[in-house]
């Protein structure tokens, strides 16, 4: 039986497991990542947390392959760099070298969600599938392509950044300095923002309701609750979320017809509201409608996809 | 020395040539297609024209490994069979096995934007390179995707279809049903119907004056020469089909990263000038301004893709 270490390094947490062949996770661990810091001083607690989950699961050095890591921005997968990390401040960090102080494995880097979606290729929904798009609907969207089973993150590393396509020629302006990215219209933060405007209109709505008639307090999941409730205003919302999630789906369709497209992050808590609304929106989109086209999926791993993906990494 | 037959099926001629190792066409002919009639008329007149430019080439059936087919439509790799093209009428066709009866060489068939994709990769343009993604400007708007070395057609042969990927929400309605399609902002057909709106407003154009002030003889070529010639109007037209082109081909690098993105098709022949103006937009767009990118390159081959392509399909 072989194993991998799996590390999901975050904004705030690094979070660190043992996988088996299967994607079990037999053991984990987490640490506060305290970004600011030196990255020597980061990758430190990640060796020790790595020791402390070999612990855990009665495992040595020796049973381990490979380390994998899912950093939140570009990686370098050949050198094992970080190219950079937005929310960690890195630049050009040679993550690999400084972890092979500690350990004498092999090390690899990807993006999260790159990784997110390997995970679900791995032991989630798209088992089994050679090709599949992974979107995380979160604060912004991320993606992960698979391609031949293995993860795909383009010739240079910059691919994959599907949230960052253009959806919408000249719209909302988006974080990244382009404007009218698909994350500004399928993410948690797109449905608040057109939650909130439409609740300049409708004042009665239940969203203002569940929000305590704050709009400051408007989330995702209060506009999610009150479109399954049935209020006019969230449903019409929801809808228009889904119209533009819809054309996303169809353009991954029309553009790679992976076997499967899943949805994953904290929108896709929605669950089958979600999944039966897009796929609803679908047939008018697509090219070839008589056609096979990609499955649409809910992702199943929920949190854990970030420890096993990267832990496949060197698989 | 292996050679392979390259069949370039279009709707109004079939082009049948002999290429060898090194993507060299040794000796072609067409014949007319006649859509119209029963297709194994048509494959006999194929298997007619592989005989004349095996004797033209001083070769003899077993000195050829495959024979490989572009269509303008969809296909079943795996079957041999075309699924479906529009322009010939043509239904669920056994392709490969009735070419089989004439000569028992594997058959392979393929999109033919993603089999003039393929010969760019092999023998043009993006040789050498793993990954490229090769869109034919033209009436519509093909493509090509090389993942790999290999063609991409998707897991369920309907990938491939960036010219019908949304590109403008609620936008200009397509031939395909669907709205906004990249084909509608980024071919031919594009340019010639936005310079026949701006002419409505500025009708002392050079556009009008190349058109003999016929604005149903404006075609791409009017408008990009009369925007070579610094015309005011036409400058703002191709600009403004530059800046769709521009978007679409930073959609490509935030979704698949490929290592070169190559421009062919009729608009490509407007050359350097289109390479110049598309690469001057581009930077505004780019999400990762300061790492690696696509190459974007014109396409060498011209019209012989299609057989060097179809030739490449079977190696």
């Amino acid at each position: 039986m072989a194993y991998n270490i799996g590390i999901d390094l975050g904004g705030t947490n690094i979070a660190v497991g043992v996988v088996d062949e299967q994607g079990n996770i037999l053991s984990q661990t987490s640490t506060p990542t305290l970004a600011a810091r030196p990255f020597a001083e980061l990758v430190k607690d990640m060796a020790r947390c790595i020791t402390e989950v070999l612990t855990q699961a009665n495992l040595e050095e020796k049973d381990i392959e490979s380390v994998g890591i899912g950093i939140p921005g570009v990686a370098d997968q050949k050198l094992g760099k970080v190219i950079f990390c937005t929310n960690l401040g890195w630049h050009d960090i040679p993550l690999r070298e400084e972890l092979q102080k500690y350990f004498n494995k092999p090390v690899y880097i990807d993006n999260d969600a790159t990784v997110a979606g390997l995970a679900e290729s791995y032991a989630g929904i798209s088992k089994g599938c050679q090709s599949s798009v992974f979107l995380t609907l979160g604060t912004g969207v991320g993606a992960g392509i698979t391609i031949n089973g293995k993860p795909w993150s383009g010739a240079h590393g910059v691919g994959s950044e599907l949230g960052h396509m253009t959806l919408v020629v000249d719209g909302v302006p988006c974080t990244c300095g382009n404007d009218g990215c698909v994350e500004r219209y399928c993410s948690a933060t797109a449905i608040i923002r057109m939650a909130r405007q439409a609740c300049l209109g409708y004042p009665e709505s239940l969203i203002m309701k569940l929000a305590g008639n704050d709009p400051d307090k408007i989330d995702a999941r209060i506009v999610i609750d009150a479109a399954k409730a049935g209020d006019n205003t969230a449903v019409q919302v929801f809808n228009r979320f889904s119209k533009y999630l819809a054309i996303t789906v169809n353009n991954i369709t029309a553009f790679l017809d992976p076997e499967m497209i899943v949805l994953g992050g904290g929108v896709s808590k929605a669950g089958q509201f979600l999944l039966d609304n897009v796929r609803a929106q679908l047939p008018r989109y697509l090219m070839y409608k008589n056609l096979p086209s990609p499955k649409l999926e809910l992702a199943r791993l929920g949190n854990e996809a970030g420890i096993i993906g990267a832990a496949m990494l060197g698989r």
